[in-house]
């Protein structure tokens, strides 16, 4: 096992600030929405508002479990909003809900990466095989956390089209 | 200065593949839109395709001189598609020309990578002064590419509303 060096510490900090950046931007962003305008169309026909703020709060959760840190904390909103589409028929969380439910799980989440060491940054995932791992140490828990900003980034371009 | 441990080579490469795969999904968005439907808005009244198109090429170019790799290649771009917005009435530089660009740009990105020690990656690039970047150590050229490919995402997310 490699001893963490500056630059390990470095690079993890430089992960979770553009991670609490993203949570951050949608966090302003749904407040300066609101209910009534996330409930529209991002763009005619596609996915509303409401619908990918519940999304990203489900990946959030959906990262507990992914790395390591515990059970999901809303286990319904993973069929809501992962597993049926926007017009599924399905009762949607209210959007205040969801703020709260963002709130809990970031959270939970943030005590879990502070308390977490440089050597489990860079272990795998739950989701990976050791064998796989061996092949592709690139599948850890930091890659983890780059590619859900990197999905967080991509659907609140699309929220941000709510914006008048 | 760090000496370079198997964990600083993993992350360049973690940060590098991220990059590299919103690079292929804006190509592969390009090609599968065409310019037609590129030239459409993504939401009423909003950006076109065809405008974040260009917005994104012109700040793939940009990251030239922000790394310290060198001139801007298309300098006529951050004009257009940077400075002035969508419905500037300035004419804009047409998608094929747009995505041969964006070819020549990353291939000298791509250059240039590779080249790069990882004591480069974690040094400070253009725009940031020795003094900030003694307080700011996470302003390095790696932290460069993770605040870019978020931004890729964030437009890629908008453009992708143009998919029937």
């Amino acid at each position: 096992m490699e001893t963490a060096t500056a630059n390990d510490h470095l690079f993890v900090k430089m992960v979770l600030t553009a991670w609490d950046k993203q949570n951050k931007s949608l966090i302003d962003l749904t407040n300066q929405l609101g209910p009534e305008r996330l409930a529209e169309e991002t763009s005619p026909g596609k996915n509303s508002g409401h619908y990918l703020l519940g999304h990203l709060v489900a990946i959030n959760d959906a990262m507990l479990p992914l790395l390591g840190f515990g059970q999901l904390l809303y286990p319904e909103l993973e069929h809501i909003f992962i597993k049926s589409p926007d017009k599924s028929g399905l009762s949607k969380t209210p959007v205040e809900e969801l703020k709260m439910a963002l709130s809990t799980i970031n959270e939970a989440l943030n005590e879990n990466f502070a308390r977490a060491s440089t050597e489990e940054w860079f272990g795998r995932h739950t989701v990976v095989s050791a064998e796989d791992f061996a092949k592709e140490p690139t599948r850890n828990k930091l890659n983890v956390v780059i590619t859900r900003l990197t999905h967080m980034a991509y659907h609140l371009g699309q929220i941000s089209l709510l914006k008048k």
